[in-house]
């Protein structure tokens, strides 16, 4: 049984319960997926629209923005017709907007679960950036809502599909470099004064949430097991007003069931290049920067002699249009992300224990 | 007032007692330093008597050994009369052996205290190899030593004689990189079956002591201040039976009273090149390799542009030549080392900590 997402939706239209839901089969569709952006800043406009443009299976169809010009300016960019620039008030219309098969929440953290709730009520597929909210409990609510509407949750987790990234799993998983023995990771980098990730309320937390969680995401993928004990420490080292509600630096080690430590380091007080190293039985991999937009390098070291470099040099924005193909394949495929509202939620739980962590004395 | 050391020696015969000590002026003389090597182990054989064979301020004059072959041999090749071998047994009679000004102990970390007690009993100097016991309240004792009988005591930091590491110092306090954010470091090696460093009776701990302290070390002489606080989690991956009484692998992070942290990794499972890279609101230094005996690399970036590099290529064995020439010096001129008791103690009590930190849970 095939069907179009027309047939789908007049079944559903119908009566075809959410009982009847996880049963249908994947979609088919000759149509682009089509994305509403929610949120035009930075990553939207610089990286994530320039990506869908790219895309064969993806196109921005419609646009939510509190700013009318900017989202008119974009619509006409991205060919966006007039009717489906949103506001945050009107948001919950794109439910009739049958060109909306996505949304791409790009918003400060703290309104990522409204936002996904409010899309997934609305019908709608949810690629969310990271972190996936500012709260384990804002997680579970995001999770619950999009299966209760059957529709997708997939975090933004863009270095899951890069392939210097994936080379180094694969690397590592065909025993290239023994066992895992220990992770080195940081990134971080001197943060503007006034900016929304400054403010707990909008961001959840400092550099941990923000940069921090590139490190912990790809401990857990590079050791592809959940940590079983974190500690921290956070501290302010300058006292200029920007650290009133935020860390502005914190470390890490988390312990992995086999004994590896992963021993990672974020900020927003200093340049701070991301990258990781891979410390193993046989050998140790490299990937500096591991978490640019792009040129990413891979350098591998085998003992007994012996090294591998790996730098594919994909141009920015490559990786966010392989995270919207990826959405855009699991909705025409009915199939669940690589990287679905689950994996935000370990990295929500793990950043909890983490702050906890920050919180005690351990002397 | 001038005194050669007979001349002080005569002094002292005459009764002049400990409290009159302090106060004499620098010794002066005109042959080296002599020298008594109390281990005959790799780093005394490989590295530290060839130092001094090039040194001109110091000789090797004595030996002490448990192995009379390996003595003798060594003896004829550094020119050491026979009746200056010693076994640990009449190891006191250093005491009668006029050409002995200082000892270098480098043996098993459990035997250091001891053996430096019984030099300061014998009258003689002491360079004691890091770590400089197995526990603070050893470390206190050998200072207590030391002091009692006015003899000398240096821990065999040699990295903070070393240009390069002296050159980040400088560096950070020229403030070329601004204030000190956060520092990474690390150091390991994969440890063969067998090592007494496996041990814990003789090695008092594992990685963090051996090479970890390394890291420990850097940390507080770069950022020149003692940690307020420390958290660490250690652990076994290789169940092969050598980690069956010392950590293989230990992470911990470091608060210091700025709110700088130092990152810190150490391990015997895997190969992990010494470094160190020490983050600032202007810049970033890294000393890539930072702990081998030679082939240091320092390489710095500064914000706006710029980096410089540094890498004088001394070669092996110049960082201990560089080392004994230290001690020879504050013997010589009656001057205080850079590296006493005092800073050998310090690295063992936060040790202790980081150790008492692994042991607790901080969830």
């Amino acid at each position: 049984m095939k069907l179009t997402r027309r047939e789908f939706s007049r079944l559903l239209a119908l009566g075809a319960g959410a009982e009847l839901l996880p049963k249908i089969p994947a979609l088919a569709d000759d149509r682009p997926i089509g994305y509403c952006i929610v949120g035009l800043g930075r990553i939207s406009m610089q990286h994530f629209m320039p990506a869908v443009r790219m895309s064969k299976k993806s196109r921005v169809t419609a646009l939510v923005s509190g700013h009318r010009d900017k989202a008119e300016h974009m619509a006409a960019e991205y060919g966006v017709p007039g009717d489906s620039i949103y506001s945050y008030e009107d948001y919950d219309d794109i439910a009739k907007n049958p060109n909306i098969d996505a949304v791409y929440i790009a918003l400060p953290n703290s309104m990522h679960a409204e936002y996904t709730i409010r899309a997934a009520k609305a019908g709608k597929h949810v690629l969310c950036e990271k972190p996936m909210a500012t709260s384990v409990e804002d997680s579970r609510s995001m999770i619950q809502a999009c299966q209760s509407a059957n529709r997708k949750l997939m975090i933004a987790y863009r270095c899951q599909y890069e392939p210097v990234h994936l080379r180094a799993v694969e690397m590592i998983r065909e025993g290239k470099i023994g066992s895992i023995e220990s992770i080195e990771s940081a990134f971080g980098f001197a943060i503007a004064p006034n900016e929304w990730r400054l403010d707990k309320k909008l961001s959840g937390g400092g550099p941990l949430v923000d940069v921090g969680i590139y490190c912990l995401n790809a401990s857990r993928y590079l050791i592809g097991e959940e940590p079983v004990e974190v500690k921290g420490i956070s501290s302010v080292v300058d006292h200029d007003g920007r650290f009133a509600q935020v860390e502005e630096t914190l470390s890490w080690t988390a312990r992995f069931p086999n004994g590896a430590l992963a021993n990672c380091n974020c900020t927003y007080g200093s340049a701070m290049r991301g990258y990781f190293r891979v410390r193993g039985s046989r050998g140790t991999i490299t990937v500096d920067p591991a978490f640019n937009y792009d040129k990413l390098h891979l350098s591998a070291e085998f003992d007994g002699g012996g090294t591998t470099e790996f730098a594919p040099d994909e141009p920015d924005p490559v990786q966010f249009l392989r995270e919207a193909d990826h959405m855009a394949d699991c909705i025409l495929q009915n199939s669940e992300p690589k990287t679905p509202g689950q994996e935000g939620l370990r990295d929500m739980e793990w950043i909890a224990q983490i702050y906890r962590s920050c919180e005690k004395s351990n002397g």
